[in-house]
């Protein structure tokens, strides 16, 4: 199934448990906007694209649960759902991205309540299936970049889980395999939440492409060993001048690359790109709950003694000086970002 | 007590078990030479300082475990203990020298074997002393960097546990907090055996310093936010022309407080130093048991999918480049390293 699938029997929004992965394969059903912002927010379900298109979905249910019987009263209702699903994560920009397409879409809607209603839930759709496209863009455009034998750091999870079916910067690992490239993935385990280790490594068995995990911190020691040919991530929003957000972890990642000169791909849709954001420094990075960092056990036994308290920033900036390339579903974007992203799209700068 | 002590009573050496930390206080006591470079070897006892007093202290078991009755036949007792002890751990070359050190001794010792063996088990003794005292003048000489109102990252662990006493990296902050200076410490956890969590926030707990715990893969957000003044780590070996192997994620934390211009300060005893290995390069890293990399559960769950492998390096190496200054008990030393090292030790280059 995808990640994200709509129950048409029920109407409801199905989703895999990221959460309960690589333990158990679970699917929990949301029939209302609230307990879907609930669900991106403890990251039940979690990757930049996928809470997009969750979001959609919650903001469809919001639509079918209004009592609202003209339009005022029904757009009212929306955007009271659409302020709680955008808080719900404050730093990947898909989210708010997916929650204007949405109002912006029913806004130009010529018809009653019930028609709004119906439309709406249809354009989430549409979103869904979009997504799926669009990765397979990415995933062919990215294709390109990775050579036979490669070795791989892959950072946190971009894969399948992380958007509504086949993925970005996984994604492209994936085709490669597929056309027959030999490859192996390091595998970033993405502390605190493990999404490398849980979920990366769980979606590279089911794919057969070979792997390792490693900790975060050991990619310094397999760059400067000459082991490592790529580098990929994927990106929860890019700036106008091309500097990412991603998981943290990411930026001294990228570090690491630049000073053994291997190239860093940052890999996303272009939903992900944030022209109003001149640069990093003007993204919003979400710190999560310290109990995420110290809730860990070692070997059976808790990490952290007693009453530790932790800091837990969910995402760092990487500046665009350290990416090499970009690839989204028009293309692969070089520096200078933003110059060549618009001419990619047609547009004036 | 201190990390490993003597007991004359029972002649026994006893240990802090490391690996117990932060859950639960136990000393193991360590009769054989055997048992001594196993728990080198499975990190009951950890830290440069530390293991190699502690395989002082085995070859003494060692001689006086010797059946020999006459000086050859116990040299060569010891030279086999030492032999196995020396392969207990690869990188940190304090072992060598302390093995080296406890050889050479008994080379030139004049007494018969009953003396000998009495003798070598006061040399171990005055090793675990001038331990000791060289972490205080290492604390006193580092002291001095940390302003008022610092906040560190440090790396690993680097106190009382990772040597006889006191410390190296931690020692300064110790120091530092004892001199009345305010003080933060963000404790990178190391992963994978989470030395920073386990134990340097166990350690910075029983001093009264204010610390948080971050993930490794925090320290560049920390350290652009511009939350960050100083890092400070260990070394388990520096080359001659100042590469420092340590703790695997010192060389992306490095790399990452470059970029910031926050400078980065390795820490350790003059024993340390191998003016023998030219670089980085020639300093062979520890590949470790990858079940330490697999071996932890998230929110009471398995990280990694059943079948996963992973790939477990426990060093990495610094360049010279990245370091600010080294500190020692011989003092600060800065770039170029070697120069200015043989300089401070009044020997000819």
């Amino acid at each position: 199934m995808r990640t994200l699938e709509w129950d048409s029997s029920s109407r409801e929004l199905r989703l895999i448990n990221q959460r309960a992965l690589p333990g158990r394969f679970e699917v929990l059903a949301y029939c209302d906007y609230q307990s879907v912002a609930g669900a991106i927010q403890d990251m039940t379900v979690r990757g930049a694209p996928a809470i997009g298109v969750a979001a959609a979905y919650g903001l469809a249910l919001a639509g079918l649960a209004s009592a609202a019987v003209d339009r005022n009263g029904f757009f009212q209702d929306l955007q009271t759902a659409a302020m709680v699903l955008r808080q719900s994560r404050p730093t990947a920009v898909n989210l708010t991205w997916a929650l204007e397409r949405m109002l912006a879409f029913a806004g130009r809607f010529d018809g009653d309540v019930p028609a709004i209603k119906d439309a709406i839930l249809e354009e989430a759709g549409r979103m869904a299936d979009e997504d799926v496209q669009v990765n397979l863009r990415i995933a062919e455009n990215g294709a390109g970049l990775i050579e036979d034998g490669d070795t791989i750091i892959h950072h946190c999870n971009t894969g399948a889980l992380a958007t509504v079916d086949w993925g970005t910067a996984l994604g492209i690992i994936r085709k490669a395999h597929e056309q027959g490239k030999r490859l192996h993935v390091l595998v970033d385990e993405t502390r605190p939440r493990l999404q490398g280790a849980r979920l990366t490594a769980w979606e590279l068995q089911q794919y057969g492409i070979s792997f390792e995990i490693i900790t975060d911190n050991a990619a310094g020691y397999f760059l400067h060993s000459g082991q490592v040919q790529k580098i990929l991530f994927g990106a929860d929003r890019v700036a106008a001048n091309g500097d990412v957000a991603n998981k943290v972890g990411s930026y001294m990642l990228a570090l690491a690359a630049r000073d053994n000169q291997v190239p860093v791909y940052s890999v996303f849709p272009c939903s992900t790109i944030d022209l109003l954001t001149p640069s990093g420094d003007d993204i919003p990075v979400e710190e999560r709950s310290a109990q995420e960092v110290l809730d860990i056990q070692f070997q059976g036994e808790a990490a952290a003694p007693a009453g530790a308290r932790a800091r837990n920033p969910a995402f760092d900036i990487t500046p665009a000086r350290l990416i090499s390339a970009y690839v989204t579903e028009a293309g692969i974007i070089h520096q200078p970002f933003q110059t060549n992203y618009l001419a990619l799209e047609g547009r004036e700068g």
